[in-house]
């Protein structure tokens, strides 16, 4: 038997060059993208006003089975990549389980997630195509970081909407993007059309999401050469993320070791699709019974409390229309909620793997994530991201399972980020002032009854 | 011509499981440590109140060259080293050098800095020895965190007391070890008797390493079966971060590289020293011609403009005195002065080197260091902290040198730490609103009044 390395990481030789489309191999593929206006499936010219056109071809490319990733983008990737695949000896054996704990740990760039796979690969496509300047929205912050950092990187001029009640927790979030020369303004602002009516109607608003996006997406239609770009949901970001789990897979086969169960957070999907990817392509073609686990806050539900149906990916309701689990495109979580995992739907891919039953889900309430992330930062001397800490408490919690049944399986999750932006929340832990906050089922009905009629 | 990878990390197998005690080899000695009550060099006995034995042994040990590092620490070190050592082709191409920069990297693991591996040896031999409390000091705030994360996973108690312009400059710090379950106590504080002399002599300080040092120090004194531990400027502390040069020095070899240039930030010397550690004996060997240069704040210039004098580690004057390079232990830097290295000495090993000629200082402002800090995250997506960044702001301007000359130097230089505790001074630096402060002559010599008269 192999002796396994608490940290194993591939050699620069041994990273993937091709991101995989896990599209090419889903039976059942994701309903298309709608365009809003005639509610017929987009066309990559339809997307073409917001997206870049590389971009727009990854979106709906369903056949194409690996994309090369162009040189420059590698040569970014070489800097923080590949990640490590961590062993959590010192986890089991706190836990007493048998079970043989695996992470694969994206915290280790200054973006402090994984979010930066995909922003190098788009701020390039943008600079290919000689687009002049991007936007985005960013919610807790690490995408907008790690589009910063891609951006500082390829020269281009970026404006972030950040969601306004995380920016004012997170002004360090904000100076970071700042130094790699971002400019960022808090969402929901007078600067747009979208932002104007939004805050016309709730002016007290802490701001969402949907609403950032609405703006982001309004600023890129209104500026010239301009182009918006997205963290999460789109397929062409799970493209991008796969990734994580091709760096996984190859790392675990070279160990002798593959995942009974495969657990991520989930918000929009992005983190969760990129890790399993290359894993669920072994069950579709039924090679393994590989148990896949999404984890989202009870605040936010969208997989164990949404609807099935086509909604618009913003507030404002000017983007294309998913098929996704949603909790309503006016969703906006409760704002006790700390940290990101706070989009009111899912990625299509995933939502549409979940309804084919691929993919379990479970929701975890916020205290019970912290008191999973501080016994592990004890333990593994990581302090972790509060989206990532979803992740590690169903693993704990499986791994205890394990105890309990003496299974000896193996848990692979995915450890996101890192908590560095986010000692508030930890402080509101610590304080012993943290709250959970479950919508009610009135609340979600409310919501609902807002989805788009088709 | 061996193909040089961006990122090259060693294994886990090749991970050096001994420390290397670079006074060993040392020709001429660092003077002993000065019992302040006798004026006698220090006995291992004399440090006993203070630092746990087998500590106090490594302090005094001028004749060991390789010291095991324990299992139980190595399974620590495991979960974040070996720690890359990085190739810097995207910092080469942006100054058009036809030097080859080198880093390593140490800002990886949650303390954000190389802290961590003195922090986890200390806590290790406390526990070890049946202590059942600590006590340290922390400026900027790495060392206090990386301690915290070493004490929790030791399951020992901690108070750490935070030079108070640093508390108030940097909360999530104080929140991060918290966290980990230490006790934070802002310094100078009326907890000890240390702390309300310093404060009625000067009610408004903002607090100095020196008088932090001088309440751990009593707080161990005065607390039953309870040690002080301190994160640099010991020989102890040096042996333990010879980690750091040793892969260092193991990586370079395996791609066929060997420095001409190695640069360090230097506070109290910890990183310094144990980056040069394995390279300096070459030196001293005669084996190679290799150059090393100390970079230090020039606010805060001990080796520079300091006096290599007897002095006492602590503002308080209870301490052990050590023959060091020194402003005083009465010196404060300007409250300006952002971040780290702001020691008043210097470790007694490298003002020994540095006084025999082996190594080279220079003194940097500090709105420079933020600007190579800025231009480096732009370019190898990396935010450094501002101790780091004196490394940083060295490592381009011999770069520099190198495109007038033409000559393609192979320069290594130690990365410490990530920044993202650090964007209050960033965003000082990017609303051009930090300043630099030197100290004049006549302020120097005021403080050099006061050096012990022996």
């Amino acid at each position: 038997m192999k002796k396994i390395p608490y940290r194993f990481v591939l050699s620069e030789e041994q990273m993937p060059t091709k991101w995989y489309n896990l599209r090419a191999d889903m039976k059942s593929l994701p309903e298309p993208l709608l365009n809003p206006a005639t509610l017929e499936p987009a066309k990559e010219e339809d997307l073409y006003p917001v997206f870049c056109k590389e971009l727009a071809r990854q979106e709906l490319d369903n056949t194409t089975r690996y994309f090369d990733i162009p040189e420059e983008v590698l040569e970014i990737y070489k800097v923080y990549r590949p990640s490590p695949l961590m062993r959590a000896y010192n986890l089991e054996k706190v836990l007493g389980t048998p079970a043989k704990i695996y992470y694969k740990y994206e915290g280790n760039n200054t973006s402090g997630s994984h979010k930066l796979n995909s922003a190098v690969a788009q701020a390039y496509y943008a600079k290919q195509q000689g687009i002049t300047s991007l936007t985005t929205e960013t919610g807790a912050g690490q995408w907008g970081t790690a589009l910063s950092e891609a951006c500082a990187y390829f020269k281009i001029p970026l404006t972030v909407y950040m969601v306004k009640g995380s920016a004012e927790q997170k002004p360090y979030r904000k100076i970071a993007m700042q130094t790699f020369g971002a400019d960022v303004v808090a969402s929901p602002s007078n600067t747009t059309e979208a932002g104007r009516r939004i805050l016309a109607e709730m002016p007290d608003t802490t701001g969402s999401l949907g609403c950032a996006i609405s703006e982001a997406v309004e600023k890129a239609a209104t500026t010239p050469n301009c182009r918006y770009v997205l963290g999460s949901v789109l397929n062409q970001v799970l493209l991008h993320q796969s990734i994580i789990g091709l760096e996984a897979k190859k790392a675990m086969e070279m160990l002798d070791e593959y995942p009974d169960v495969i657990i991520g957070c989930a918000g929009g999907g992005s983190n969760l699709g990129g890790l399993i990817a290359p894993f669920m392509k072994d069950r579709l073609e039924g090679r393994s019974n590989t148990e896949f686990i999404a984890v989202e806050p009870a605040s936010c539900p969208s997989l164990t409390r949404g609807k099935y149906a086509y909604d618009f990916c913003d507030t404002g309701k000017i983007t294309p229309m998913a098929k996704m689990y949603t909790l309503g495109c006016d969703f906006i979580p409760s704002p006790n909620h700390a940290g990101g995992l706070r989009y009111h739907g899912m990625s299509p891919i995933i939502s549409k793997l979940y309804h084919d039953g691929y993919i379990k889900a479970v929701s975890v309430e916020q205290t019970r994530v912290f008191e999973a992330a501080t016994l592990f930062s004890r333990v593994e001397t990581i302090l972790p991201a509060p989206e990532s800490s979803h992740a590690i408490r169903a693993a704990i919690d499986e791994a205890l399972r394990c105890k309990e049944t003496g299974e000896a399986k193996t848990i692979l999750f995915g450890l996101t980020g890192s908590g560095f932006f986010d000692m508030t929340a930890y402080n509101a832990y610590n304080t012993k002032t943290m709250t959970d906050y479950i919508p009610t089922d009135k609340e979600l009905e409310i919501s609902f009854e807002k989805l788009p009629k088709l």
